[in-house]
């Protein structure tokens, strides 16, 4: 029998507590000892629950508990998960978490310590939910050199984007109704914004290349800005608008690393991943191109990923699961502006033919996209691939020119 | 350092050995063991090669040496790897193969073996090449029951299909180009009858119920029977012709698996794999629907597999890792003349409007299909849902009614 404890009892703690419970003959076959949970911790309380006697408000009682081997962190946020973790950690404990933010900005640290006590600190439900991939590129993909990795890997802001691009709603009204459905928060900017997807990418990208990238290191774009009309132009170009998180491996040892809203040519795996679905893409030199695709979020998804975490932790009680990343360090990630990327142009012009005239002066050439039913002075194309600073440069050449930019997006080479 | 030994130097085995060389310092350092290969095992000789003195000829010399601790099974085939995976097991060596025919017609007893001598035999490798299935289903998911598992899990006919789906190419001259690429064997027989897939959906059913399921237990169809007219009624039909291995457990504790052509929705996951891909759906009662897609064969893809099961071998010395699945038994497959189907069909019949008058009288309504240049005589209709075993009967009945069938295929539910 092993003891543990689950911290929060949100969406994703009473899921956790909810498959233990429903799946318990299973889960012991397969983790070869019963799973029992011994505390809840949450500030409110839960009468008439079937855990009553479990909650507890008191995180000292956890902490001072020898009994407990093993603590869930599904409470959220920095504060006070960060203080909370830690100190089961050092107390010799280990942690699963399914917590984003927290693995995102102390990934090393935590792992440093686990790996100080020989303990495990898991975090499998911290990216795509339900969907295996932290497992499998810590382990499967050993064999390989990651190349890149590349994903769609915020369903909030997924399905925002296919609403608009299925059904012609508007950024505004399609916000209001996922906020309806209960898919964004009534403050949306973590998604919306690209933050969510930008922790994402920064603990796989830690992952698969050893060393830690914080946020802030990653420039982000949300899709705040992205128009009807943007996604139409995508259609004429011949794919979607997407939120992706990308990052590879340059040659010169730094990361190229970015989250933004790409056009994703129709042929491309990530171009059918729709809805609140989520879908990595991960490039290996031997295996080629995987694809893992499922529900990112979600209150039985993810719990089903803790639950598969916790089980591993009572498995791997004396061998240690291998899961590590060194620290990082600022220069470490490449300045984006500094990336080779084609980039799709919206515009205005009074003079549309006098503006196209300029642009491939300019440019030395571009792809003109026209829509049925332009804006007034609207006009829109696609640059060749040269150095993102480069473009933006030529760009600032034409304003005084009367060709005023509306709308930036990278082409995705996906 | 750990000794292995590899059995067979064909395209799998010799990527195991390039994996491995070209990889071994990442390779140690996630196994924490330099990985030595000590033997290869081929009848032929390699003069020249860098690998020249690590060749042998002599299975005993590697059953007899104590210092080999694992044995990786690449010659494929049940003779003699069966024996010699049994002997190895048996004299206390973990092994690691990639032979889905091995795995399908002897798992339960050679799981047995190792279990009972407290050793690993790991096969990742042996469905869908280098994406990771196995391992997930095993662990990701062992928070789950497994609903349903659907997937196609055959490169060569999906690359067949895909060019019949896209270019207009007859079957023959598909298999031809296919033969010419080195995509299928001079005897096609194993992947276009739907045998390999048959192995596969075998070894992941057997995986995820937990007893095993035996391929002659599984009603397996092939391609072969597959016209362009096929083709053209399925995308009339609002979609694209698959080559599926799907199998579900029934309420009634018996499961309903198959391998055959299927009418797949164009909106499925599974109707864009394309080409030599492959694309696994996993169905968890708490995770919804998992799409696993890549490369499900190749030299590099398929080795960087079995690395990764080698790996996880030395990782595991002591903590054996939990895969395993019990004997089956005669009755523990359904008879798929008792599932549940609705039915594409395409027959001749002198006078369309009697058919179709005798056909809705019969089946109680389906639904007609039509494409521009029919055959003389050629219709086609979907029926309702109902037992397979009805709709032959029901097809019978109308035989002499000069209704005859020239193909039937089933509508995916995917």
């Amino acid at each position: 029998m092993v003891e543990i404890a689950v911290m929060g009892y949100g969406v994703v703690g009473s899921g956790v507590v909810e498959v233990l419970t429903n799946h318990a003959e299973n889960i012991a076959k397969r983790a070869k000892e019963q799973i029992d949970i011994k505390y809840i911790l949450d500030l409110r309380e839960f009468p008439g629950s079937p855990f009553e006697s479990k909650f507890t408000n008191s995180f000292d009682k956890i902490l001072n508990d020898p009994e407990v081997k093993i603590v869930v962190e599904v409470m959220g946020g920095l504060n006070p998960a960060f203080d909370y973790v830690k100190r089961c950690l050092e107390a010799g404990k280990s942690v699963v978490t399914s917590n984003k933010e927290l693995v995102a900005a102390k990934g090393a640290q935590l792992l440093k310590i686990a790996q100080k006590n020989n303990l495990n600190f898991l975090f499998e439900a911290s990216v795509g939910g339900g969907i295996p991939i932290i497992r499998p590129i810590s382990q499967c993909l050993a064999a390989n050199d990651v190349v890149e990795i590349a994903g769609i890997l915020n369903g909030t802001t997924n399905f925002i984007l296919t609403k608009m691009i299925r059904e012609q709603m508007t950024f505004d009204d399609t916000l209001a109704l996922a906020q309806k459905l209960g898919y964004a928060e009534r403050n949306p900017a973590a998604d919306v914004e690209g933050h969510d997807a930008c922790r994402k990418i920064c603990i796989l990208s830690s992952l698969a290349y050893g060393r830690h990238v914080y946020p802030d290191q990653v420039h982000t774009e949300g899709i705040t800005k992205i128009t009807l009309a943007d996604v139409e132009y995508a259609a004429v170009w011949g794919g979607v608008v997407k939120l992706i998180g990308q990052v590879k491996m340059m040659e010169n040892g730094k990361l190229q690393i970015i989250v933004c809203p790409m056009f994703i040519p129709r042929e491309s795996q990530l171009a059918n991943v729709d809805d609140v679905f989520n879908g990595i893409m991960v490039r290996g030199d031997s295996t080629g191109d995987v694809v893992f695709y499922g529900k990112g979020a979600g209150k039985l998804p993810t719990a089903s990923a803790v639950v598969a975490d916790v089980i591993d932790c009572v498995k791997h009680f004396k061998a240690r699961k291998y899961l590590y990343w060194e620290d990082g360090s600022k220069d470490y990630v490449e300045d984006y502006l500094l990336n080779e990327v084609a980039m799709f142009v919206r515009a205005e012009s009074d003079d549309e033919d006098l503006a196209f005239k300029n642009i491939n002066q300019i440019f030395g050439g571009v792809t003109r996209l026209s829509r049925k039913k332009p804006a007034n002075g609207e006009i829109a194309f696609v640059t060749d691939v040269m150095r993102e600073k480069e473009i933006v440069a030529k760009l600032a050449e034409l304003e005084p020119l009367g060709v005023n930019v509306k709308n930036m997006i990278r082409i995705g080479d996906l």
